[in-house]
């Protein structure tokens, strides 16, 4: 894939060689997600940051690191103030808006909506996610976070064994680290969830296809025996016809200190993609693990503004070029970790 | 008039020379809001921009237009979060947001609202629109469109020929607009819009005061026979006091490629203020126009942010330093046309 | 106190020392907050400006302070889109917006909210209110007032004689700036409010402690009648259980003109933390007092973006820095006043 001038909008146009160029400028641009050095490589550039859907998080992260490179933001986090709701359609819509800013990141509830937006949109559109469909940078988020953290202990990305745990079915963000998986050699997954909320035999047959070896069941101890990764899920109540009929599913599986010394390899590696449901009822990453530094879910976070920097970076032709306005952070950098 | 910390009310502040200069200046800033160029003009500066009403699109597009002078913007985009509820005056709410700003942008649902504002703001306002009273700047956009298609065909404003279809009782765009044109020589106008939604008697008395030929007419193939320009607009739904009431016009006025093929002179250039209701039983402006070079609505929206960009250089005194600043843009821009 | 890095979640942080250093570093920036000069101090910094409460003005307030000093804003100001509705625990939701951001401000509804957000926090957190607990800035810029108004008249706030009206049992603003007011010496305190609403006994406690002579009635002319500063403050309706029961608080205490100019000594200071009630059955302050120049209402709300961009330089460790990067205004800055 050439990044350039490109709509990034599903986890399937990337080739391991892209993956490895995207990671490549995202280890490049950690001392500026760091808040060690300071860039001016986008001052002028604007992010129009489309939110149809409420996602606090996934928003801000995306804003941050268009500043981080030294760009301006204007963005929307108000379905009801969209002129979708005078009947104009997401093709006027891309148009105009594109009108105003350099590059777009949209999330849209609907399935297929931010890719039709981009057939109309006059500059590069990234998708933040679009219903249950595709939510790119999660996944490429997940996977740079996996990467890394085998990394501190020596293992590669060929070879992984992983437990994907939860809502299989709607988790868009498993859906998505599943496609990506599919580009490495050896991996081996674990599945488990309860039996109504199982992957899609769609997701198994990309999985049988690309030679990963898979087993499918209910039992989180086991599961998460022989591991490097643990993946863990929210139950996507809002993507549930009936919110009443998600709640039996929660509590169901979920992970505490005691079950994780119990079952797991030495660091073995906790991951989810936030938000968790830390609510008594859910609880699926028990707050006892806190203290647990195998627990890479912050790190994750940190991990999202990097790839997304690199992204925008990619996207605009501009990689080469963050380095050259670089300086050190002038203020009082606390990070505490 | 000075623009020089002047507020930005009404269309009624302009007269042709006024129009003259700031379309002058928008001409010479084309090459910063077609991304070529980057200036950093207003660097330090803060736009207030303050929508009482929700309006993505016009809030997102004066944003913008201060970006790409340097400049920053805080802004809200919420009626209930205002203090306005808690009993507050908008002249308290003025003279507050003029302590965080160096100028502000209004929007208010209540006409007047913004005149009232801009009596206490200590710093210029300028009107996003007051009800369904006035919205300068979409005037201003659509004269600068018109002047640049009309340019295109070696015709100018004087002698022009227009006509403008739909809801012209409601329409704010419409109403700001006739009135800009009366600054012209020679002008014929065809109102063309349902019976009930015709024309208020008080524009029509400007027009005739002004010299500009006028016919009135429910037959939109006839009107658009002998125009330069025809300027769609919308039923203004949330103007009715009874919305199922609006309903009933919707769709009466509906231009489509076989309508413009059948009736219309070659190059007639078609307009809208946007945002256009695509709906089947609406459908101002059918989708087969899409591919149609003169549509030239989207070209409006690149004209708002010009025309908005030239209003804040005017009114903040800095028209004749924005080169000063300016240098190539450095991203890879592949804005699509 | 060493400002920085820490957070700053309660007046009770302060000590008089602080209060010093914080008022000599703001009287240094108000050449930046009364648009004179422009600062590049904190550019390539990000405050991420976090109101799970909704209060356009002092978000405003706090992001144009972040500007006027050159950084970035990244916001939310949607309670129901944050993830806190799909169960997030208030630790993670710090975490995780603690990589997006060098400081965080923080709304929110429940008391002891922010400081819970700060432990978690990985970098500085400033309290923009946790219900109706505390709000720190806004007794700063209440005191920074009074101390400058104090000053014209060549008084120190050693000997202040103050009368707090109105809501002192709701009111925010008002426990605050109590707190603040037992740093000095021999200050006296009228407190006037209905007998409903008087100043809970734990702050008298305080008051007593500290030396502070107070009186306490529901009588407004005899209150104000020797002071040097009037603050007036508004039923917080919105912290009453029972909304209509704080009706019938509302214009029981209400100054104007005749009112000020038979009872009060020439140039007492009138103050209100904003915003005012100005519907007639409350009308805590008349509007017949704008041309009142002791009104200092309006004076409050410029102090408050110069003492928080005082704090905002002095947590991230950079007020010596601030004039490194100093120039004058480019712009026409016509602030009236």
């Amino acid at each position: 894939m050439d990044f350039n001038g490109s709509h990034i909008l599903s986890i399937d146009q990337f080739d391991r060689s892209d993956i490895d160029q995207l990671f490549s400028v995202a280890n490049d641009l950690e001392p500026f997600s760091l808040r060690k050095k300071v860039t001016r490589v986008l001052e002028g550039a604007i992010l129009g940051n489309m939110f149809f859907e409420p996602s606090t998080r996934t928003r801000i992260s995306f804003g941050a690191a268009f500043n981080m490179l030294g760009g301006a933001v204007r963005e929307t986090s108000e379905v009801g103030s969209s002129s979708l709701v005078k009947g104009e359609s997401l093709i006027d819509t891309a148009k105009v808006l594109s009108s105003y800013s350099d590059i777009i990141v949209m999330r849209h509830p609907d399935e297929g909506s931010v890719k039709s937006f981009s057939e109309a949109s006059r500059v590069p559109v990234i998708n933040g996610g679009d219903g249950s469909n595709e939510h790119p940078t999660q996944a490429l988020l997940d996977l740079y976070t996996i990467k890394k953290e085998l990394e501190t202990q020596k293992k590669t990305m060929d070879g992984l064994r992983i437990a994907l745990v939860g809502d299989l079915k709607f988790g868009r963000a498993a859906h998505s680290l599943i496609k990506a998986l599919c580009l490495y050699k050896d991996v081996s997954i674990n599945l488990i969830s309860p039996e109504e909320l199982r992957l899609p035999d769609s997701y198994l047959t990309l999985l049988a296809k690309a030679g990963v070896k898979i087993t499918q069941s209910e039992n989180l101890e086991e599961g998460i025996a022989e591991v490097d990764i643990i993946y863990m899920t929210r139950i996507q109540e809002e993507r549930f016809k009936n919110k009443s009929h998600a709640k039996k599913y929660k509590g169901l599986l979920s992970l505490n200190n005691e079950i994780y010394t119990a079952n797991c390899e030495p660091n073995t590696v906790i991951m989810h993609p936030l938000p968790r449901d830390s609510r008594k009822e859910a609880n699926e990453l028990d707050s006892d693990l806190y203290e647990n530094p195998n627990l890479a879910i912050f790190r994750q976070a940190d991990n999202g503004v990097v790839i997304r920097m690199a992204l925008f970076t990619l996207v605009l032709g501009v990689a080469d070029q963050v380095h050259m306005t670089a300086r050190d952070v002038n203020w009082q950098t606390s990070k505490r970790h």
